[in-house]
Parts: C-alpha cells; structure tokens; sequence
C-alpha cells in the first residue's frame, strides 16, 4: 500500500472473488441491476469499471432477490464480470418509503412502487444479499435525516451497532456452509456529532470486519460536516482495511475524502447530473443546455478521452438534451462516469508518485476559481 | 447485379458518396440525427449499417439544418461516418403538422414543437438537404390520406409531379456548382389506384432520375394494397435505378418488397417497436412484459449474434422493461435493428446464391404458421 504521509490518502488493493480493485475506487450506481444508460461492455471494457453497487431495496422489490438467485445471482443476472458492493437498503428504506416504522428487530416499510408492506432484519438483508451474490455485503443500518438531536442520533447508533453485531454473527454462521466467499461491512453511524461517531467506530472495530463503511452522509448536510463526520473515526478504524464513505459527492470532495483515510465512494451525482444536463469537465461544469453550446463544434472535455469527447461535439450534445433523445443520456452519462474514474485515477497516481499534497492543492485551487 | 429471375428481385450496389452500399438495404431511422438509443459506433461497427435515414422536417425544425451546416454538415454534426438519405419532410408535414394548407407552390404549416408558422417548396426542401449535406435527397411530395377519392388523388399526384421536376430542376442548377456530389430521388404517389402510380411514375421517368422512391405507404391502407402499389409501377421504373419503398415494412413484408423490385426500405418499426416491449426474433415475436419471461434464462433470439442476445437474458431484458430502465431501450432496440439487418442479407444472400423464390416460400410458411 502506498501512503501519503503528509495526508491520510492511500492507494493499495482490494481483493473479491470478482478481482481485484485498485483503491482508492469509485463505484459507479446499478440501482436496478444497470447503470442507466449504460452497457455492460461500455462499463467494463470502455470505462474499465472494477466494481458496481447495487441497491438491496430496488432489487428486493424488483425483480426480488430469489428471482435473482434463481437467475444465478446478481453478476449473472446483469451479465456484469467484475465486483458487486451491495448497500443494505436501509437507506432507500429511510429516504424512499412512505411509512416505515423502526423497532428493535429491524423496520416494517411500504414499497414505493406499490405500497405493499415489508420487514428488513439485520439478518434477512445479509440473506438478500447472499441470495443477489454481492462481493460486498452491507449491514441493516438506521440513517438518520439531518439535523436530529445528539439524543435520538445515539439512540439510533447504538441500534446500528447492536443491529452490525447482529448481521455480523448471522453472516459468519452462513460463510461457514457458504461455497463463495463475501464480505461483510458495518456501517459508521452518528449523524454529525464526533462523539458518536468515534463511540460507534470503536464498537465496530470489534467485529474485526473486512471493511468499514461510513454512511450517513449526504442527507442534507453543509459539506464541511460531511468531512467532519469522516475525519472523525479516522484514527479509530483499523488501517488494514478498506473504508468505504457512502453516497459521497462532488468531484472536488473526492480527493478530499481520500486526504481523510477513504478507499471507496460511490454517488449518483455522476449519473443523475449527466441525465439532468449537468456535466463535470476538466475545465468546470458544462450545463448543456445553455444557448452558449449551440453552435459549439468543440468536445464536451477537450482532456476527455471517453467515447463521448472522442467523437461529438457539444453542439451535438445539446442538440440531443433538447430533443429529449435517449442518446443524450447515454452520452452524457458516459462522459461523467469517465470524468468520475478519471479523477480517481489522477488521486491513484498522485499518491504512488508521491504528489497527493500538490495535487490536493491544486484541485482546491481551481475549484475555488472555478467557484 | 445478382438477379432472381422467378421474382423481381435483384442484389446490387449502390454507390455513395460516403461508401458503397449493399442492396437489397434496410435503413434504420435517425429522426433527429440519431436512431433511438444506439450510438453511430453500435450503429457503424456492431450493426455495420451502410445508410441512415434523416427526418429533414424534423432536422429544420431543430436544430435547424442552417446550423447544421454550419457544424459541416450531418454527417460532420452526428459524427456518422457512413451514408445518409433525407426525406423531404412532406410525409412529416402531411402526419405532424395541426395547421397545413397546400397550395401549387408549396405547404405552409405549423411546427408541432411550437406551433410556429413554416413554409415547405420543391426548391427549399432541396435546398434543406443540401444544407444537410445528405448523400440521398427526396423530393417534397404530397402524402394523402387513406382511403381518399380518386378524384384528390390524381390532383395530388399530378402536383406531387410537377413538384418533382421543379425540384428536379432547382437541384441540377445546384448541382452545377456544387463541389459534393448528391442524388435526388422523386417519389411515385397515386394512393392506393394502380392508373395513377402508372401515370406518376412514367411522368417520373422522363426526369432520368439517379433512383425512385415509391411513397405514400403505411398510411393506414391495408397491407397487401401497398404491395399493390408498388407492383403497379414495376415494369415503367427503369431497371437500371435503385427504388425506395418508403416507411415499410413488418419482417415478414421485407422480402416481398424485394420480390417486387424494391432495393431500399426503411421503417420506424424495428425502433419504436423495441421501446414498447415487442421484440422480433428469428422464431417470432416476443412481447417482453409476459409474465413467462420473468424467469427465462435464455437469450431473446438463439439465432441472433447481436450484443443483446450474446450477453442477456430474456428475465433481465424483462426486469429492464419493467423498471422502465434506459438500458431496456438501448438493448431491444440494438436488437431488433439487428434482426432486420440480418433479414436483409439472408434476402441478399439468397438472391445471389439464386435460392431466393425458395428462401420467399420458407418465410411465408414460416409467418403464416406463426400467425
């Protein structure tokens, strides 16, 4: 593993049953078994896509996770050759459905597609997630809206912490009989306050897992609370393992959550912006739409080397935004998850040559110019 | 030429500006400088297609075919390497349009985007499509409805001709002075009354032009009239031209078009069809959202070699059209394109190896048994 010693950043190797991922890694969005618009091949040959996460609450509602194990498991399903994360659907469960009610055995909620009633458990999510053959498990946590009070925010951690220990047991009685090999991360709950945080933090610690994930975050939020929130367990979580921030963010924070010991993202910014006509260049954002684009005969990045920049121009681009043309989306969603991975690259690079700090400081730099 | 001497069909070349195209040749449709959900790389390399159709109506509404010009051009603008046939838009004006008032010099009429007021001439239309820089050009026709009177038809027809050689006209003064070289095709029209295609299109025939396109189809007419309709004008097209059928046909329609002489086709169906869940395969339709789907591991169509077929399943293609996932559009449509490329050349395939009346029993006995 290479270190930054100036910053927390590191890169090193993650290894799954679907190969191995060079960190720090960001993981592109498969909410319902594909990242919308977007092939397989265009994701693992094009982009050279290492891992994908899935969302258990989409797939568990749609198509259901025993169609899915019946199919022969998520990675055979959607016909993808590489690693698989897979969240626990709490957060879905906590930001999507319409009644939810959380007691100490796990939370009753309605699907958001037809209101039908169910119970995620601790130990039912890590069978859902064994059942879709997710590389990566997550545990069954409570993500809190923002703000809550330090009252409620440790109440609901101390839950997840008792929930983690739950899944965690179950998970190893499975592995015990299981032919495959998985792993299974607990969440770092706590809301904003660094006091909880670093209280849960070392309660997991315990569980001695493959992994830690941080959650929580990007629930509405200032930014900076964000990094704080990351920045507080930092010392607490074992160095050895993977630490994975969930749901996180813009391109500027990427590098700053690897300057605070983070080796995985994922965020539906790339995606969701690409398809909302927001697109994130090397040289600033571009809002398509604008009447500025066109007549643009230029690239979208003239720095891009994706199949999007190689080929069209961003008066084409705006051409097919405006016509509301699934090509649009295709694109567009090409080039943000290129610019996404490019970014990761450029932070890889930069703590193996032992240029992180300067490259920190120059993407605070452009950033603060490019407001 | 390859020649069946049983049927009127014929395996040929058609040379282009923009590469040589192999005919008997279906052309996917790029309405608004792309065909629904596939990239021009899909298109170009996966599928090997030879020749896309533009909308010109759609083209001058938007983006506007000036500021295409400006951008080099179609092909320069949609980044298509190969050959392009524009339509005259009369066919979209005639279909689209709320207000239309036809008069001997033209159609005026009002955009469906924003109600706007345009007019259409035999010379614009040209005009446009050079700004387009099409490889192929039509000429602005009328498009009755159907059924319509004997009486309209002939009138229609009869200004649809003099259109023609106006057009005809205006382009070869275009001509003289152009440093691209481009083919104008007039359209054969009469609606559904074999006395008036004759008479259209040996008015048609004194132009001399590069190639004929038999319009008017797939206007709500019953299926075997519009074979009718181009049987009618068989022995007066010259020999020696290519001739579009345009707007045609259902799978099973496409080598009867050959049969009867006709070298181009193109069709919204393959395309549209695929977005709505109905899918064609070499062993019938396949109308995805059926619930005997939902666990089925096998390929859509075992006889196709398209991405889709070689990498998913019918369940995910289902789970996708479910969700209303973009990546459901961007496969069945690469599909369905797919299997009317390959229609096309087991006809081609056929002539040339002289099994083609055999090839044409083969296909309505298999249509008919599938009903």
């Amino acid at each position: 593993m290479a270190e930054c010693p100036e910053t927390r950043a590191r890169a090193g190797l993650l290894h799954t049953p679907h190969g191995t991922i060079e960190t720090p890694v960001f993981m592109p969005v498969g909410t319902q078994a594909t990242v919308k618009g977007l092939t397989q091949r265009d994701l693992a040959n094009d982009l050279n896509v290492q891992i994908l996460l899935g969302n258990t609450y989409h797939l568990y509602l749609r198509p259901g996770h025993e169609l899915i194990r019946q199919m022969g498991g998520l990675h055979r399903f959607m016909s993808w050759p590489n690693a698989i994360l897979t969240d626990s659907g709490g957060f879905q469960v906590f930001s999507l459905s319409g009644l939810r009610k959380i007691s100490e055995s796990g939370v009753v909620f309605q699907s958001h597609l037809d209101g039908s009633r169910h119970s995620f458990t601790p130990e039912s999510t890590v069978d859902i997630q064994l059942a879709l053959g997710s590389d990566i498990l997550m545990v069954l946590d409570e993500c809190p809206e923002y703000p809550v009070r330090h009252e409620y925010a440790r109440e609901s951690m101390q839950r997840t912490v008792r929930w983690a220990r739950q899944a965690n047991s179950h998970f190893q009685n499975r592995m015990a009989e299981s032919p495959t090999a998985h792993a299974l991360f607990p969440i770092v709950q706590g809301s904003m306050f660094p006091d909880l945080r670093r209280e849960c933090a070392a309660a997991l610690v315990d569980l001695d897992a493959a992994g830690y994930a941080v959650g929580g975050l990007s629930v509405g939020e200032p930014r900076p609370l964000s990094l704080e929130a990351v920045e507080a367990t930092a010392d607490i979580l074992p160095r050895a393992k993977p630490r994975y921030a969930m749901g996180v963010g813009m391109p500027a924070e990427l590098p700053e959550y690897v300057a605070r010991g983070i080796d995985m993202m994922d965020c539906v910014l790339p995606s969701r912006n690409a398809r909302n006509g927001y697109l994130f260049t090397s040289e600033g954002r571009v809002i398509i739409k604008h009447a500025r684009y066109r007549d643009d005969p230029g690239p979208l990045d003239p720095n891009c080397q994706c199949y999007t920049c190689r080929n069209y121009s961003r008066a084409y681009l705006r051409h097919l935004f405006q016509s509301g043309e699934i090509l649009y989306a295709v694109l567009a969603t090409r080039h943000n998850i290129c610019r996404y991975l490019d970014i990761m690259r450029d932070i890889r690079h930069a703590i193996i040559s032992s240029s992180f700090p300067e490259y920190l400081r120059c993407v605070r730099a452009s950033f603060a110019n490019a407001g």
